[in-house]
């Protein structure tokens, strides 16, 4: 059976600053929407959610609840080989997890964030810049950029 | 139709030809893979499928089995407010179907095709392109364009 992140990437390994994990059966979670990532970084990504985060941002109620959880799965864009004028997923760069607690994250708009490389959480200096980013682009929608596919 | 009779569906209407209606609750499905197409169409797209679609996928196990189901859905692509070197999911275009039933579809390599704009069937004209495409394209992944992201 071949490697997929839904059972190879779970780790307790967690992230810097917000000690966030890469949370159980996420591959397994309903999708949220597709997204492309401009060169150079050049990236089909897909953002999933538990029911939670879905529920809420289908309906659009915001900010979303206690508990909500996104993850957004990202892989290098490749050229399709029996569809020439489609791309598709090739190699996974980055797994980034959203995690709502508005009290143990109070500080960074009530989420914590995590990014992952194979598994493993990238380095503090890299979880430094999540939630100014969010924060200063996406505060209109709870700091989530990803709105709900139709 | 018998592998899949416990699916009732979102709509009465069915895709010529085939006879493929849009199957209930497939927008909760499992994610298999986004892709983008080129210009002119530029969709993002999401392919995700039901249990025993995913489950073959994932492991590799093909023909895929009589009931699995595959649905792509498909937007207009555009450019994030929030996130400019992003694109995103806008108009919704089509919603694709791929219903595996090898007795009844035996003339079109065991699967049953659906496309529908805005819920209903498109004609008869765009049906009878489906196999005849995927036969000669992806005949080595069991007429399947896509593969499960890892």
């Amino acid at each position: 059976m071949a490697a997929w992140a839904g059972e190879s990437t779970v780790t307790t390994a967690v992230s810097p600053i917000y000690g966030v994990s890469l949370p159980q059966g996420y591959r397994q979670w309903e999708l949220i929407a597709p997204a492309l990532e401009d060169a150079p970084l050049d990236e089909l990504r897909t953002v999933l959610g538990n029911k939670l985060a879905v529920d809420a941002l289908r309906a659009g109620t915001l900010p979303l609840p206690d508990g909500a959880i996104l993850v957004k799965l990202a892989w290098k864009r490749q050229r399709s080989a029996a569809f020439p004028s489609a791309t598709v997923p090739g190699e996974p760069t980055t797994v980034q997890v959203m995690v709502k607690d508005s009290h143990r994250y109070a500080a960074s708009g009530g989420w914590g964030y995590g990014r992952f490389i194979h598994g493993q959480p990238a380095d503090e200096a890299q979880h430094k810049t999540c939630y100014a980013c969010h924060q200063a682009r996406a505060s209109e929608h709870d700091d989530v950029f990803t709105h709900y596919a139709p």
